[in-house]
């Protein structure tokens, strides 16, 4: 595999910057990463760790001669962030960032980029419940989408080489405008996991169902809710705060359906709830078809160790 | 492992009988495994893969000398099962069922279960979202919970016993009253499955959004809920009509929980949602320790093959 930035800065380092160190030095897609954090104890441990080639003690000096910029922090940092490395990039280099919204980057970012620096915003769909510098690995990307929202005056030399990237680290690419991403991530992302926030908080609130057995019992659905519920909380608040408008359509949606759905309950009404459901099932079978998921029972799930 | 039971009979061959078939040939804790369907063409199947010891081609057959009978057929179905059962009943054994609500399977069936047989309902905690003969395997209840809620005279002896075949199938179990299994479970499972439902729906009604890029962005936490979505409709409708009370109080709960936190980001009030979502992280980490998921990422989840 060959290399296709010389210095990659990486501004934040969780699990997003981090599996993009690991995926990139694991196969030599450049000839130096750059790392810096805004918590010291973060480039303790990745110093600790090896996670880059270097740390930098500021942003500033992360970005010094970098060809490629990614941002990786909560979307409420971007804006700060890029007025305070806006100074210091290097002529032809690419601004890059993970954030999960798009517009609202675009709008904190998109002032302080300097001619000549290309911004190219975009959002790897990939995660797991964990955070944190130790928390990423190289495989995060394979076989997961890595969506690009070019502006319209994105320089298309600089695009494609990203493109290169994202896809030497196994991603396969999609390219759209910033506000369509919005919405296609507030239905299949932003609203699901509010609603299952939402849920682990009405198990949490009840009094009259102990803690335990909500825990203990949780193998019977709510378990799925939990595991998306876990996720890093900073970071969702930005998404839910930075994508208002189409994650407050969505929930709006969920919350009428949910009402008809409660009514047919509160009124009997089993034809309407079976023709529901049968609907739903093929859209879980498009999704394993899609590739995006496993056939196997239970997510291919080894039941824990017996105790 | 020693024989616990004579004659088991299985009336329903879905998921959970069959793999109570499974597992209890493979280890031996019955002589005989005798099974029913309704279906014509389960029976079939059941008789090609050799899912029983001997398909009988009635109900009544297949209890006719049977020690313990268990009910595996949607909920809505008990109480005609039962009824046409009735007369079949060796004296002295047991009939208990493994339906996701207790309240109205107690209504339905008790009536019918005559003096001398003895009644034990129960609940395995266990699943997945495939359906049919085919669908079952022996390790399906290993470390899961398998809950029964004897009726106030039920005889301890004949309850004992059924433990014994539960614990031998690998299953923890508890011991609840009906009602209160109905709350836990409303809020564990029948609300989370309603509510998972709901979010598919969402996504397949919304035209401005194509099903395609639903299907191909699901790994960002749409996934999730499309497995609990793809359940088998017939026993979701019957589950909703059978725990209404349970299942409406958890869902009115929930909506008022979805208002505060959707009112939250129309303000823009970060610090409400950040406080909700630390929270909730806690619950997800008492799942871990409790034995009921593992801690690897994603759920341990291997990405499928490239294509």
């Amino acid at each position: 595999m060959s290399v296709i930035y010389d210095r990659v800065a990486l501004i934040g380092l969780g699990l997003i910057a981090g599996s993009m160190a690991h995926a990139i030095r694991e196969m030599g897609l450049a000839r130096e990463v750059v790392g810096f954090a805004r918590s010291a104890e973060t480039r303790d441990i990745a110093r600790d760790i090896g996670l880059c080639d270097r740390i930098a003690d500021s942003a500033a000096e992360a970005v010094a001669g970098a060809d490629l910029i990614v941002l990786a922090v909560p979307v409420g940092a971007m804006g700060p962030v890029a007025e305070e490395i806006a100074g210091h990039l290097k002529p032809g280099a690419t601004v890059t960032d993970v954030g999960s919204v798009k517009q609202a980057v675009i709008d904190a970012v998109g002032p302080h980029i300097p001619a000549g620096v290309h911004f190219v915003p975009g959002h790897p769909l990939a995660g797991t419940e964990h955070s944190g510098p130790r928390s990423g690995f190289a495989s995060l990307f394979r076989n997961r989408w890595w969506l690009l929202t070019p502006l319209p005056d994105s320089d298309p030399a600089a695009v494609s080489r990203l493109l290169d990237l994202v896809r030497a680290m196994g991603a396969k690419t999609d390219s759209m405008e910033a506000a369509h991403h919005d919405l296609v991530l507030a239905v299949t992302s932003h609203a699901p996991h509010l609603i299952a926030y939402t849920m682990v908080g009405v198990a949490d609130h009840l009094r009259r169902v102990t803690d335990e057995e909500v825990i203990q019992y949780s193998a019977a659905g709510f378990r799925d809710f939990t595991r998306i519920a876990a996720s890093d909380p900073t970071m969702w608040r930005d998404v839910f705060l930075h994508n208002k408008e189409a994650t407050l359509d969505i929930l709006g949606r969920f919350t009428e359906e949910l009402f008809m759905l409660q009514r047919a309950i509160r009124m009997g009404d089993g034809q309407q709830l079976f023709d529901y459901f049968t609907r739903t099932r093929a859209i879980r079978r498009g999704i394993i078809e899609a590739g995006q998921d496993t056939a196997a029972p239970d997510f291919g799930r080894v039941a824990p160790a017996g105790r």
